[in-house]
């Protein structure tokens, strides 16, 4: 197995990006190709007593994709980023999968030009996977690649989500919700209306509708679908709601001896916490849909996120899911769209 | 100043509800008038030591429009109603604000049926006070009135927040932001676009695009603007982001005698934690737009927040902002429209 990591477009240094892919590498006996600037990527290997070959290789790439580039208009313009030599590489099957903490909307549009989607479907889509309190993931799409949707779109969503949901984590008959603003048939708006009528008479095990505030304790589907502004909004709104809890608590107990005390004391309870709810043991979000494995990781992604994004991908490479996205379009739907 | 509160459509009992009431207008003094079941009512008022005159008094309804039952079909058909029946009253000045913690749905449909709107404003929305880690508010409109927008809308909505930011929270010059994915201008979906277009060119402060997680820890803006298909899934998931957090750490804090310690040591922080980001100090969220002070209270509340609802109410009654919004709309908007 040999996986891509573009260390060139996330928040963090490189350098950061490159640790996280030498931990995979070697805890998971995975090759990397690592994209961007060679002089700091061979800098990071040589500080951690690694250097070029096999294991660890270098795709040198001087162009780098900012986090708000204009994503078609990056893609197009820069050819030696190792956003868009990454993908080319994948494309060229030098490599199994391709992962980046990048600008999201360049690597949708980027993997869209350059690998192609896989025959049937019509929008690609994010899958991210949200740590609930029962400790099993939910998996919600679209995340972000599409931020205005078809009711149709939807249905794509659930198939392919179904797909992974079964092949790469492992859960045996998905189940899907609608994520809307009550839980009875007819609430919310147009395209809920529309793609709840799509979902009901379709051949995926479809529950109804869900809300946003009983998902991560309730889990009450495997598999959430909607559009990708509204997931969007969902993914940032919960991270920053459990992040204001915990930020605003560390403040407070900074500011009295007791609490100090409380604090240390609760230090397990909060590492367990911050272990269940924290998207860094996640890490990694498949596009679902594009012909190739790719995975978005956190634009905040640090070396353990990285880690855990390249994990995913190599999931999703083991797995075949993309085999069974495209047999489940010709399958599943009679007409084979 | 006299208030309608509904104590048959929320979630708790009506004698909760009637608690709620009976604490604001002793605080307060502000007199109550009670839909509802007379008998529970008056059971409750005799409980609290008090009679029914002209501080507490009782408008029997005996029919209850319920959480999950279609509104438009609940508010025509159930003319017996405490939410009818308290509208009628409101609209015939009986009482100068009415307060609800029933089924929204059927509140903004029986508002709009039986008070009307303001002139000029073609969509009321519910703003919802979102409380922040700097211990002030921010406004967010719509929080659910409106599944499906046009862009203009989203332009009476802020109107609607700046007057109300100013005229009843007190905030000299409020700023609007656009809720959206990014905080670029051109990020978003197609709504998003065309809205952020007509806020740049409109008479009111706009600031650009703001995301859900910075929301409550930066607090960029004073107003918040989005369809409310859109706001009804941030509010949802804020609250069920921040419940896991606390929720998940009052599991883990019952499980071993040094987290009990440390537990114990923390309450302080617990509790200011739960007063800074509890919607029950809140409580209310205006229905702004319509000819009259509606006051929609989270379906949840207890008595606390059924007493900060009313609050909520007789402010808005007091700083007259409906006669704001409709110099507003007459004046901000050079064709009056």
């Amino acid at each position: 197995m040999r996986i891509l990591l573009d260390v060139m477009g996330g928040d963090l240094s490189p350098r950061e990006l490159v640790q996280g892919g030498i931990d995979a590498g070697r805890r998971q006996g995975i090759d990397i190709l690592f994209a961007g600037d060679s002089a700091a990527i061979r800098a990071t290997l040589a500080e951690m007593n690694e250097r070029e070959g096999d294991r660890f290789s270098i795709l040198p790439a001087t162009q780098t994709i900012d986090m708000n580039e204009p994503p078609v208009r990056a893609v197009r313009g820069k050819r030696d980023s190792s956003l868009v030599k990454g993908l080319l590489s994948l494309k060229e099957h030098e490599v199994d999968a391709f992962v980046s903490p990048g600008n999201t909307g360049a690597v949708v549009a980027g993997s869209i030009f350059i690998l192609g989607r896989i025959a049937g479907i019509p929008r690609p889509a994010i899958a991210a996977s949200i740590p609930t309190v029962s400790g099993r993931e939910i998996l919600i799409l679209d995340m972000g690649a599409n931020v205005d949707c078809a009711p149709e779109h939807l249905l794509y969503f659930a198939l392919m989500g179904v797909a992974y949901a079964r092949d790469v984590l492992g859960i045996p008959h998905p189940t899907v919700g609608l994520l809307n603003i009550g839980t009875e048939k007819g609430k919310g708006n147009r395209l809920n209306h529309l793609a709840y009528e799509l979902l009901e008479n379709g051949p995926l095990p479809f529950t109804g509708n869900v809300e946003g505030h009983h998902l991560l304790t309730e889990r009450p589907v495997d598999v959430v679908v909607c559009d990708g502004f509204v997931g969007n909004i969902f993914l940032k709104t919960l991270e920053g709601g459990i992040s204001t809890v915990t930020g605003l608590m560390q403040d407070l107990i900074g500011k009295s001896v007791r609490a100090k005390l409380g604090g240390l004391l609760l230090r397990p309870v909060f590492s367990t916490v911050h272990e269940k709810l924290s998207y860094h043991h996640l890490g990694g979000a498949p596009l679902l849909g594009v012909a190739g494995s790719v995975v978005i990781a956190h634009g905040r992604s640090n070396a353990q996120a990285i880690a855990s994004a390249i994990t995913v991908a190599s999931r999703a490479v083991e797995s075949r899911v993309n085999e069974t996205i495209e047999r489940g379009i010709s399958g599943w739907w009679p007409d084979g769209r």
